[in-house]
């Protein structure tokens, strides 16, 4: 199986690696913009080859869109012209509405598979990638009814190869919920970050007293702004909804916590407690 | 030496454990106001025996209190009025402001060292306890000053055995620090937990989507109200203050993703990378 893959980050990276590792007779063969990224990928053996957009497309089975959101939706059309009727596009984006929505009309929407891997790292590049980054994981699949069969067939294959497990979800569904679960997350850690940054201008009192808890907390916010900002837009409308539910809960504590209510602080934690046997189940 | 242990939890059934492994001739006598976890710390190894708070107090080297910080400024007077001048009484409160305030003129103050070890977990109890929680931890030490030497020396020496570092700080400065690189991390990490699961209302959406970034952010909404609903009311004017900052941080960023300003979105974002080399410090 040759596999074009676009984008030879950590995700498309962890992808090569892992389907490499899973079966036989893979070539993969890279195209990024960003030459480092090439020959770092070709060293550490997540790509056999590099090539252009067209050839690259051209010459594979499958081609993989591991690309910032906002590249994707422009570069998306431009593969789906390119191929052939037995080709399987997939994308890996982290926003599912704008792409869908990119390729809806296009005569060979179904050689197109919309995925979302629920995998990632606060890390980014080719050297982060890893080959079990997958393993075990969620693959979010939306719109399957407008992909092929021959094309499904192939890519529940290959998920099946990775041991993950496909969850079909509408494009609408997908980004309401993911705001709410990944993108939030994100912004209370990048906000967390600023405000001790700004306060704490000495950072000899964060290295004293800062813990595993808040390394915890704030570990996201080492995440990458050039991939985070374009799905921060794309998801413009669903992520400014989630915050104003968090601030709202926050300044519902901060009211408890100002009047010294310790009944209303412990039900709120209480509450909050809740979250418990839900993130003892995320591997 | 001979230690009362009041408060067999977390912390202090990991101090205990952990001087037991580290110092000979070590002996703790449990005092606990919740008999089940007495007879936890008993099967665990945690404490060698049991006593009342004065008994135990009356025949010990050392006298640790590892309780929530509102227990602890009522007892702690009443502790102080049972030592003698040889003794040493170690608190390891979260918050430092009020602890130290209710003994400031007690004619055995220095008999008191007060500090507050940079560890903990998201859980609570004898059973949540092991002897390495401490190991290569700050211990932060306040006021000094008022301590006597031989307590000082004593408080040390057992610092230097758990292999912790000793940082000097006054009670404001810890206080109010700790409200930014603890306390507020716990409230982030509380109201996110809220806003999701009053989202999703049908938890499979969570189940499916939420990955370990979500599952690290929202880790310490775990945390046990009991424990930390006293230390935020102690807490409650500078952990407000820090509250107040971050929601106007968040504030900031929604005003900026409503804008689809890429540009400042992602200078935001970098400026939270910054916190990249301290948290990686972070053990």
């Amino acid at each position: 199986m040759k596999i074009a893959l676009v984008g030879v980050g950590l995700i498309g990276g962890s992808f090569a690696l892992a389907v490499k590792r899973r079966r036989l007779h893979v070539e993969v063969i890279g195209v990024d913009k960003n030459s480092d990224n090439i020959q770092k990928a070709l060293q550490l053996g997540i790509i056999d080859g590099e090539a252009s957009l067209e050839e690259a497309v051209k010459q594979s089975d499958v081609v993989i869109l591991a690309i910032p959101v906002d590249a994707l939706t422009s570069l998306l059309p431009q593969v789906m012209d390119l191929v052939d009727d037995g080709q399987l596009v997939i994308d890996f984006g982290s926003t599912k509405g704008a792409v869908c929505t990119a390729v809806e009309d296009h005569p060979k929407r179904h050689c197109f598979v919309a995925a979302h891997p629920m995998a990632g790292t606060e890390y980014s590049g080719p050297e982060a990638a890893f080959s079990t980054l997958f393993e075990d994981k969620i693959m979010i699949l939306c719109e399957e009814e407008k992909s092929g069969d021959e094309q499904l067939n192939l890519f529940q294959e290959i998920c099946k190869n990775l041991a993950m497990r496909v969850v079909n979800m509408t494009p609408k569904d997908h980004d309401l919920h993911i705001a709410y679960v990944s993108h939030l997350s994100h912004i209370s850690s990048f906000a967390l970050s600023t405000t001790v940054l700004a306060k704490e201008k000495d950072e000899k009192h964060i290295f004293a007293m800062a813990g595993s808890g808040f390394a915890s907390t704030v570990r996201l916010a080492k995440s990458s702004p050039a991939m985070w900002s374009p799905i921060f837009r794309q998801n413009q409308k669903n992520l400014s909804g989630a915050l104003d539910t968090y601030i709202a809960q926050l300044q519902q504590f901060k009211h408890v916590l100002d009047a010294k209510d310790a009944e209303a602080m412990e039900s709120f934690m209480k509450e909050a407690n809740k979250i418990r046997p839900i993130i003892d189940g995320i591997k």
